[in-house]
């Protein structure tokens, strides 16, 4: 692939301006990269797509007078220089890994709307007073490597980087051997020069901006996660002779947990969500009472205190459950993450340019996780969602229309060139 | 196996009595027969094993004196004389045919103990008034050949004799084939002579007795069936961007479907009984909202009217859940059997047999079907139940007490007599 068939830049010198013709351009080009022989979208972190897409940005990189570096985990870096080169630099930045089956939107528009950007204020002669940096980083999505957001991870400190190499892949390769094999390793320390501010604009992957017809969210923060599985050991028996009094239903037990993680959440008024993905009873014959039953119950809020409550909440009504059933039920934690706030100044200041620019704008939470949230464990971050359409996302059907990415960019640009002025 | 193990008669010349060794003993010999490499009783109908333990069956009932016959179906019959040689006889019944892993005594009590009655007539020198014929009836279980319960249906003319011949077993093979393999296929023409008046003695296979510690259980019925899958097709989204109120939550749906058929019998107070046995989501992910959700609802209650309301109410609520959660709920038919209704003047007559003898007794519903609701089409019929411990029946661990055995037995013996003085 050559990087010839985009248009070179047009010099204008007056305000800096989205080009939504050439961002979705590189969107569409980039999710070319990385298809299976079934038409499939797998561009894996550290995979010869990964490697592919890695070779595009950072040819577009060059091509826009970027400055291109690696760190020690493969975090790619594309700067525009600043008036002041000690200023610490504004980052734009998201991830062009991708799932298996993916969509072309998740990750890539973040970085790519960060190009654009850089872009735009070349285009319009603009030297910003801080250097403003794309950051695509390292193995987001987890689909690889575990765990996921590593790249960011390591950015922002929370893991080292030589314990990052170590990480073996569900194929079983090392995240080190990856990294060399592919041209991806960089000699850069993680987390240098530390950002002043950090933007991420991205799809929402959630159905809320479409229902409420919005351009823009103003991202507060991410959700905390709770993840349990729950197991209960009833009594299998006859369902024609076994009067309802005297069964142990595991079934049944499943079933009440169900209703109340979903009502709970019904009653938080919109703070917490709460979903049963997986139900499964044994031994799961039409006219056998179910003597064991498992499932899964995902919650999510963005404040720690209440999914603590909702946490509490979920186990006296399991306890209530097992007495009234008198069934057993034990209770494995999968996963706990804590809720990420972004940086205040930040969201207000996104929601201040979408209203400048007359687009309709929320505050809201993110239920998925970002490069964000490891960003903000360093420096004041926010991020900017855009629709997508029907809320789908990790999937071929992912679509956000051009104007919602051409809003998003704008956005991205009027903040980031907020940003990059100040002192 | 010969029968030589078992004492011969000892006549005694006084009233009739039960030989609950005895009986005991026919219970395990015949309990030996079919048992595969495993150790597993697997005497399905007509198979090798159940030739067997028709052999056994039919050298008892000579030994007893009694005339063996087999109508066309394999219905086997052994008949004690009574002094009126044209009167109807009483007829007691069950079955031998097992399932796949099966205990010892659902059938085969029924069977045994009705030659126990002749052994205690013999011993005790008393010749009833109406010959009593004690029948073990073809494939009860329908383990091997549907429908279940098929050499009683046609001995009630529910089903002709050679349609039942055609019948195709799991295993591939013709019904009427393997009567003859087996040397099971009689002249008679089932149906004739038409009994008085019919009892059959079973283990409840269910809790019941057990647990309100009872020895005695006057059965009035046997409940009507009604099997439903509901397929829920709703949208599988993201755990954590998809907000509550803009779910279309299949898993959740099932769970109130659940819920509600599970409250629907215990507001019936002990009329209805409601299983979810088999509930299935999809994906199953821990982070995706079931798309789809499949599930079987059981609903058994002796009255069809009752039956009928409670299949009306779940119609409605699956109506009203669909509306509510968003989603497309789809009923399927897999069985629908209306209530059998007992004679009320034999069960009266099994509750007076047990308090004459001063055992605890309550009437009750059977949750399973037996041969006795067939028979009830052409005769009056009835049936008594002993004690399941734990309820447990279709298993290796199926047990009832000795003493319990002895105390249907002699209920049996009892209502035998009884109904063999009559006009």
């Amino acid at each position: 692939m050559t990087v010839d068939a985009l248009p070179p830049l047009r010099p204008h010198g007056g305000v800096p301006r989205i080009d939504a013709e050439r961002l979705m351009l590189r969107l569409c080009r980039l999710g070319q990269v990385g298809r299976d022989p079934a038409g499939r979208l797998v561009r894996l972190a550290l995979s010869d797509a990964d490697a592919e897409g890695r070779a595009l940005v950072t040819a577009w990189m060059t091509e826009l007078g970027l400055s291109v570096s690696l760190d020690k985990v493969g975090n790619l870096f594309g700067t525009l220089a600043g008036s002041d080169p000690d200023a610490a630099p504004v980052m734009i930045g998201s991830h062009i890994d991708s799932v298996v089956d993916a969509g072309i939107y998740d990750g890539c528009l973040g970085v790519l709307a960060g190009l654009e950007v850089a872009a735009a204020l070349r285009e319009a002669g603009v030297t910003p007073r801080r250097p403003i940096t794309i950051a695509a980083f390292t193995n987001e999505e987890g689909a690889r490597f575990a765990p996921d957001m590593l790249g960011s991870l390591v950015f922002a400190g929370g893991l080292g980087a030589d314990e990052a190499l170590e990480t073996v892949s569900v194929d079983g390769v090392r995240f080190g051997d990856e990294l060399v094999r592919i041209g991806a390793a960089g000699a850069a320390a993680p987390g240098l020069p530390c950002p002043f501010a950090y933007l991420e604009l991205h799809v929402e992957q959630g159905p809320i901006l479409e229902a409420e017809d919005l351009a823009i969210g103003a991202v507060e923060g991410v959700q905390g996660i709770s993840w349990q599985r729950f197991i209960i050991s009833g009594a299998a028996n006859h369902a024609g002779t076994t009067p309802m009094h005297l069964r142990r239903d595991a079934g049944l037990a499943a079933a009440r947990i169900v209703a109340f993680a979903h009502d709970l959440a019904r009653r938080s008024n919109g703070s917490l969500v709460a979903t049963a993905g997986s139900i499964e009873v044994s031994p799961n014959v039409i006219n056998v009472i179910p003597g064991e039953a498992r499932l899964t119950i995902d919650l999510r809020d963005a404040r720690e205190e209440r999914l603590r409550e909702a946490e509490a909440a979920l186990a006296r009504f399991v306890e209530e459950v097992a007495a009234e059933q008198g069934v057993a039920i034990s209770a494995e934690r999968l996963a706990r993450f804590e809720p990420v706030v972004f940086d205040a100044g930040l969201v207000a200041m996104i929601e201040r340019a979408a209203h400048a620019r007359g687009l309709l704008c929320r505050r809201m939470i993110s239920g998925a996780g970002h490069d964000a949230q490891m960003i903000a464990r360093m420096a004041p971050a926010a991020m900017i969602f855009v629709p997508s359409a029907g809320g789908i996302s990790h999937n071929p059907r992912e679509f956000t229309a051009p104007e919602d990415v051409e809003n998003g960019a704008a956005i991205l640009l009027e903040a980031a060139m907020e940003l990059a002025a100040q002192k």
